[in-house]
């Protein structure tokens, strides 16, 4: 019998096998995926994709796995363990926004999840523990200056994280905007330093004459 | 024949039955959502259903023609129409926020939208132009200095959105915070007047420094 060269086909780790599932589930939907198609997207069969996983669960988990893992990687990095609270804000915002943009197709499946199965609720587990850090890092950064005494810890971190998820829907790696400038921009729209306000605040002459 | 009281069953009528299929959509999924999981949900028959309506696309057009439509209706009211561009910007965000909470599920279901449909790309066009209108006003803010010149229009407005959207993820009309007070902070997040700087701004003081 012919023995196909091992150079047809690529070898395939969980790795490679999870970036197919990504792929997968972002195009068809999680639900609606079947293991079959990620062998068919693969190019392997069926009982070499179970060779290495025990289901699409198994698969998903992985993929959330990433997402969560980047995000609370950063957590124990120096820049987020060291240094004046609103310099470690700051810090941990910015690389939030990196690790978005680094595992995009994995955080937009961690942002669908429902919590439908032990895998998914362990996610959402993650998802809000991360969530109450920053919000906990928030509320130092306040008692030390750094934020508006005026802001509500928990409201403003669940805002900044709505535009950070954002980018999911919208950025694409080719486009006009480089991740270096989207962290910028959120990074300046966020920064609120406790200013003494000498006037009742206007409109738009909130800031500026509030800081004179 | 023993006829059954009017007063047993609610008289529904097409809105009343497109609240009800926001409802399953929105617990269900679209796509897994059958016109019999609608009419059990509104205790009617399949074939009352089918009286008022043709089927379930026809339901989920009428739900995104809600969000669509009570955001596009902003931009006509006179506060989008008239004063400073400054005040306009500002105006159409709030009312974006405050139209956002009023059809929080129809909203919901919008920004799942992915095209599948002639309704689905109708309402995407919508959200688009929708999103074109609110950058040609930042870009206008900006001419006026209401705005800060070293940001990009475009980035802002989806920045903008990517926080009112994230609304349909956690606000809870029983929640922690009220609708004033989460329009409140994300316009004083999002207002960044221009501003002529004296000084390179450094890390948390750039605002502060810049604007004396």
């Amino acid at each position: 019998m012919a023995r196909i060269p091992k150079t047809v086909r690529p070898a395939y780790d969980v790795e490679s096998l999870t970036d197919v599932a990504v792929a997968v589930f972002t195009a068809r939907g999680y639900d609606a995926t079947r293991m079959e198609h990620i062998a068919r997207a693969a190019n392997v069969s069926k009982s070499s994709l179970y060779h290495h996983v025990a289901n699409k669960e198994e698969l998903l988990g992985r993929a959330l796995g990433r997402a969560v893992g980047a995000l609370t990687a950063i957590l124990d990095e120096p820049g987020a363990q060291g240094g004046p609270a609103g310099h470690r804000l700051e810090y941990v915002i910015r690389r939030t926004i990196e690790a978005e943009l680094r595992y995009l197709a994995e955080v937009s499946l961690l942002l669908r999840v429902r919590g439908n199965t032990e895998v998914e609720r362990w996610a959402l587990d993650e998802r809000r523990r991360y969530q109450e850090r920053l919000v906990a890092l928030a509320a130092e950064a306040q008692v030390a200056g750094a934020l508006a005494g005026d802001l509500d810890p928990a409201l403003y971190v669940r805002l900044v994280l709505g535009m950070s998820n954002s980018l999911v829907d919208w950025y694409r790696p080719d486009g006009t905007w480089s991740a270096r400038q989207i962290a910028d921009t959120i990074l300046d729209l966020v920064r609120r330093p406790a200013v003494r306000r000498r006037q009742k605040p206007t409109v738009w002459s909130a800031k500026v004459a509030g800081r004179v």
